[in-house]
C-alpha cells in the first residue's frame, strides 16, 4: 500500500488528472450511431468534395472572355445549348459564343469558366442576352473546395458532433472507427438495500438508489456499465463480486461499504490484491468524506459513500470528468454564476463542503438559499439548482455575501 | 393560403413561440430508460421515505431522558441489549436504563427517542458508558423526512434528471408514465442527392448530408424520426412522399426543394392541401433565406434550404427550441460570450446573417475570425466554433468591434 490519508479537494483532483488514460480498443460503427463517440484513427477522404465544378448561383455557364465587354449598354447574346439542373450530367461542351443554364449546385459544363447570375440575363427562344461582364472563376465552386481527396478530414481523438457527421457524410463515409467505450463495473453494497422489484419494504430496508443514478451518470460520461448487483455487507460476498467486477471492467465503482460502524469492508477487500496502490482514503469534503480512490495494476477503483446525495456529489465533483477523459470526451465545464446569499449558511470547519443550494427570487432578485435536508435525503439533490463550494476554514457565510453557484 | 412573405428573424421566432404544443399520448417506460424524458402524470409516492425511524450517526439508541444529567464528570451507564446494523430489523424495545447500538442508516428500536454518537460513549462487556446529554430526537431521521407517503414527488411536465431518477428509485418506483416523443417525418429532396451506400459518385451527384445531421439533431431535441428517403425533384414523387410523411408525423421537415431555378416545388406540394396556412416563406437571414414554415391542420411543416450549412443553421436558430418545446423539454440556452473581431467581416444588407466564425488566439487574446468558405461548404460548420448575428442593416463590422459569439 503506497499511502493512505485524508487529503484536500485540489490534491485529489490533481491526482486524478495525472492518472494516464487507459488504452481503449477500436470498433467500427455506423455513422448514424456515432454521435458523441471519439474517432480512433484519422479519417481521410477518398474523394474530392465537390468532385466536379459546381455553380454557386442560378445562372448561365459561359466562357468568361465572351462577357468582357458586356454591360447594360452593350448586351452580348450567347447561344443556349443546354439546361443543367442540380444532379444532371452536362452533355455538351461550351464553346465561345455559347452558354448553358446552370442551377445552383449544378455541374459546370466543360469549356465554361464562369457563371453569369440569372439577374443579369434575359432569355429568348434559343439565345441569352448578357448585360454583365464577369471575370474567370466567377460563381464556380472548385473541385475539392470543401474537402480535398486524400487529406485528413477528421483527426484521431475528435469527438463526433453534428458537423462532423455532416462532413463525413459529404465524403460518403458510412462507417467510422471509434474507441470502444471504457467498461465500468458497478456494485452497490449494503444489507439495507433492496432492488426496486421488491414490492414491500421490511423494517430497516430501503430501495437501492445508487445503482440507478450512477448507471445513467456513467453512461452519460461515455462509458459502458456492467452492474454486478446489490451485494451484502459481508467480506466473502463482496470479495467475490469485486473480483468479478475487477476482471471484467477497466474502472470499478462501488458505492457503500466505506464507513461501516463495525469495520471498513472496502479497504479490506482491496488489501487482498497484489499491485494495490491506495491513493486516497477520505477527502476532506462534505458530503462524501469516505471516498476511496485506488489502483490495482491498470484498473481504477472508486469506493463511494452509500448515501445517494453524497455518492452523486462525489461523482459530479471528482469522477465525471475523470470518466470523460478516459472515454476521450472533452471535460464538462460547469455552468456557473455569482449570486448573493439570501440567508446565513453554516459549514463544518476542516471540511471542504459542496453544499447543494436553491436559487430563490426575493423581491425580484435571484439569491442563494440553503436546502434544509442533508445528505441523508435524496430529495436534497432533487430540489437543488446547484451547489456552492465552502472552504475548509469557513464556518459561516453571512447573508449578503456573494458566492459562485455551479449548476447541475 | 393565409399569408406569404419574407419576414424578420424576431417575427419568425415569435410566430413559432405562439404555436400551441401538440397533444402527446402517454407511455409507460422503465425508470432506467427514462433519463431526459418528460413526466406525463404527477408521480405520487406509495410509501414514506424513510418508512422507519433511522439513525443519522453510528451510536447508541437511548431514552433521551436517561442522558439528561450525563457529562464528562457524570458518566451514565446503560445496559446494551442489541446491535442493529443498517438493514437489520430491531428485535428489542428500549426501556429506561437500556440502549442498542445503531449504525448510520439503521432502524431505531421502539422505545428509543435519541442517539448518542459513538464518540461520547465507552463500551464495556454488556454496558455502555455515556458522557453526553442529548435532547429528544437527536440524530433521528423521522418517518417521511425525505418523501411523505401520498404526496406528489415529481409533478407532471418535469424532465427526468439524475436526481429525479434518485427520488423515484427511493420510493420503489420501477416504471414511469411519460409523454410519447413527438414524431417527426424527415424527407431529403434533390436530384443531385445519393445515399451513402452508393460507392462511386457520377458527375453532378453529391452524397446526401442533411438526412444524417438532421436525424440526429431532431433526436437530440427529444423527438422520434421517421426518414422517408431521398426524393427526386419531381412533383409526383415528392407529393407521394409528402403525403405519407404528413399522415404519419406530428411535424414534417423537408430539406431542399425551396428554391429551385425552374420552379419552387415545396410550395406547390403544400398548396394542394386543405387547411393550409403558410406562415413564412423566406426569412431575411443568411444562410438559409428560403425557409418555409406552414401548418396543415394540426401538423407543423418546415421546408429547409438544401445546403447542409444553411439547413443546420436554420435548425439551430429556429427549429431546435421549437421541437424541444413540443417534446416538453426546457429550451436550450445558447452558451455565449463577447469577443473582439480579429479582422473586418462583410455582410449583405437586407439579410439578418448568422455568420459561422472561429475563435482565434492572437497574441494571447481570443478573437473572432471569419471562415473563408460559405454555406455551400459543410466544412464551414465543421471548422466553426459558433456564430455571430449581423443585423439586416449592417454591411461591415470593423476589426476591433465587439460581438457576442453563440457557441455550438
Amino acid at each position: 500500500m503506497k499511502f493512505l490519508k485524508t487529503i484536500r479537494v485540489e490534491e485529489l483532483k490533481q491526482i486524478l488528472d495525472e492518472i494516464p488514460r487507459i488504452t481503449l480498443e477500436e470498433e467500427t460503427i455506423d455513422l448514424d450511431l456515432a454521435f458523441g463517440r471519439v474517432i480512433s484513427k484519422n479519417v481521410v477522404s477518398a474523394i474530392d468534395v465537390p468532385h466536379f465544378r459546381k455553380s454557386r448561383m442560378d445562372g448561365y455557364a459561359v466562357v468568361a472572355e465572351d462577357t468582357f465587354t458586356a454591360d447594360e449598354n452593350n448586351i452580348i447574346s450567347l447561344e443556349l445549348i443546354e439546361t443543367i439542373q442540380a444532379g444532371d450530367k452536362p452533355e455538351k461542351e461550351i464553346k465561345k459564343g455559347q452558354c448553358s443554364y446552370v442551377a445552383t449546385g449544378a455541374a459546370i459544363p466543360e469549356g465554361a469558366n464562369g457563371v453569369v447570375m440569372v439577374e443579369f440575363t434575359e432569355k429568348h427562344d434559343k439565345t441569352i442576352d448578357i448585360s454583365q461582364a464577369i471575370t474567370p472563376d466567377t460563381y464556380i465552386v472548385k473541385v475539392g473546395h470543401d474537402v480535398a481527396k486524400g487529406g485528413t478530414i477528421v483527426p484521431k481523438k475528435s469527438m463526433i458532433t453534428l458537423p462532423t457527421i455532416g462532413i463525413l457524410a459529404s465524403c460518403g463515409i458510412e462507417q467510422v472507427k471509434v474507441y470502444k467505450k471504457p467498461s465500468v463495473s458497478l456494485i452497490s453494497t449494503g444489507n439495507e438495500l433492496v432492488p426496486l422489484d421488491v414490492e414491500s419494504l421490511e423494517m430497516g430496508k430501503i430501495y437501492d438508489v445508487n445503482s440507478h443514478i450512477l448507471k445513467k451518470a456513467i453512461e452519460n460520461a461515455g462509458c459502458e456499465v456492467n452492474f454486478f448487483g446489490i451485494i451484502k455487507d459481508d467480506l466473502e460476498s463482496l470479495k467475490n463480486a469485486f473480483n468479478k467486477a475487477l476482471s471484467s471492467g477497466d474502472i470499478i465503482i462501488l458505492s457503500g461499504g466505506t464507513s461501516k460502524g463495525e469495520g471498513d469492508l472496502g479497504p479490506q477487500i482491496l488489501e487482498s490484491h497484489e499491485g494495490l496502490e491506495i491513493f486516497i482514503h477520505g477527502v476532506r469534503i462534505k458530503p462524501g468524506k469516505p471516498l476511496i480512490f485506488a489502483k490495482i495494476n491498470s484498473k481504477n477503483i472508486f469506493i463511494l459513500p452509500g448515501y445517494p446525495t453524497s455518492a452523486l456529489s462525489c461523482y459530479y465533483v471528482f469522477i465525471e470528468n475523470f470518466l470523460r477523459r478516459m472515454s476521450g470526451l472533452p471535460p464538462k465545464e460547469k455552468d456557473s454564476k455569482e449570486f448573493e446569499l439570501a440567508e446565513r449558511i453554516y459549514s463544518t470547519v476542516g471540511r471542504h463542503q459542496f453544499k447543494p443550494i436553491k436559487i430563490k427570487e426575493i423581491d425580484g432578485v435571484k439569491k442563494i438559499a440553503p436546502i434544509q435536508t442533508g445528505s441523508e435525503a435524496i430529495s436534497t439533490l432533487f430540489y437543488a439548482d446547484g451547489y456552492i463550494e465552502i472552504d475548509e476554514l469557513e464556518s459561516i457565510i453571512e447573508k449578503g455575501e456573494t458566492r459562485t453557484v455551479y449548476f447541475f
